[in-house]
């Protein structure tokens, strides 16, 4: 039975016009079925200076009020989904872009207001993902490419994680596939020491996960990507890979990276 | 046979939030086949001004540089073709937001270089119309929502003329099933008087449209739109006609709105 890719690649590969046509050029020439889940990078940080709309954080994760709502649409779902995918098309790839909203892709609750209000962010409901539509474009030998935004199925789109995006599709696409689950960013793996690139973890479980967390080796925005790995290698996503965007393919085969146990 | 029934809304329809809604809810309630392609509006140009991105016109068509052409990315493939698709699905209509980079749904070329250098512009191919997947895509019952963005195939997206796009699709389409175009703005049709609101001119030729031109009846932005409407009804478009966004239902039924011969 043919197997299932998906990718998420993050803000440094995005940012960097020769690193993302680099690693394009790496995706659109895996053979199996594929799909590309991308966050947003630092580009929708400066046309917001632009703009006057200020970038707020809680650990690791964007709080988005209606202004920031607005910009990600536009940054994420517009400009830079459509260049992926325009770039896509180049290489023999026929990519559609696509947010949650589209075709219903990704059905979302607003986040509860807690200890932070996070404004308009989703969390994707339990069976949320339309697998049997993202089945269909996949056997129309369709590449989707999934900007991170869902909807609340009420008219408003909602700002989402990209590694839970990516999580979150791996799941339900894996009760009809074999789904591969790749992470990809700017770094070889997790690194026990974050300044030297050739400390890589090669394997993390939920055990080891917890105590690199509690005594800091990993910490800000790698806590979410990890999290979310564990998630996924939980159900039967039969490989969970965290490694460099410029290692896309050793990264599938298992040869590089930190896999996740 | 089922027909399908294009229809284009432009700039006023887009930038008014009320008028929008209702003409969404008065879109998902047409119970044929339906393909939605949607102009800019103003958000663009007051979005631009705030980037520092300059808005440059001739004779009612936008000479889109590389800054233009982010923008446009950014505010119709993302920001308006993505609230728009939200909404619909809020409507029960399973929307699905498109540019003509997405499974290669639009190939263009950029305009050569003449009097006017349009910039990052596109023709759009003879044959440049995907057909085929449009028609497995409202096959599915999804209702494609086009942005006004087609690409060359080399990497670049094209600013590509929203009335141009609803031509080219309603006479690809036509080759497969009966088509009415049904071009929507702010206005109950051609006026002969622009000041009158009543004075809706009820058919136009090509003949009769030379002479509005020439005695200057109809100008700027009316010109192109004219011209692609009788562009569509020479090829086997069963119906075009031109009217308010508000009449929508009766636009389709040919019971007011300037019918083109």
């Amino acid at each position: 039975m043919e197997q299932l890719i998906v990718v998420k690649i993050g803000g440094g590969i995005i940012d960097d016009t020769a690193t993302l046509a680099s690693f394009l050029h790496s995706f659109a020439t895996i053979h199996e079925k594929k799909i590309l889940v991308h966050g947003g990078g630092k580009i929708a940080t400066s046309i917001g200076e632009k703009l006057g709309v200020e970038s707020k954080y809680h650990n690791g994760r964007r709080i988005t009020d209606v202004e920031t709502l607005d910009l990600v649409t536009m940054v994420y779902g517009g400009l830079v989904n459509k260049k992926i995918v325009a770039s896509l098309q180049t290489l023999q790839c026929n990519a559609i872009g696509l947010t949650g909203a589209d075709g219903n892709l990704l059905s979302a609750d607003q986040r509860p207001v807690g200890e932070v209000d996070f404004g308009f962010v989703g969390d994707i409901k339990k069976d949320g993902v339309n697998a049997q539509w993202l089945q269909q474009l996949l056997n129309s030998r369709l590449t989707p490419v999934l900007a991170p935004l869902t909807h609340n199925g009420n008219g408003t789109l909602l700002n989402t994680n990209a590694d839970t995006i990516a999580q979150k599709i791996a799941e339900a696409m894996a009760a009809v596939m074999p789904v591969k689950l790749i992470y990809c960013f700017d770094k070889k793996g997790l690194l026990s020491d974050v300044n030297n690139d050739s400390s890589v973890i090669t394997n993390i479980s939920e055990a080891t996960y917890n105590e690199l967390k509690t005594n800091g080796t990993i910490s800000g925005g790698m806590i979410p990507k990890v999290e979310n790995a564990l998630a996924a290698i939980k159900t039967n996503v039969s490989k969970v890979v965290i490694g460099h965007a410029d290692d896309l393919h050793d990264l599938i085969a298992g040869k590089t990276g930190t896999q996740i146990q």
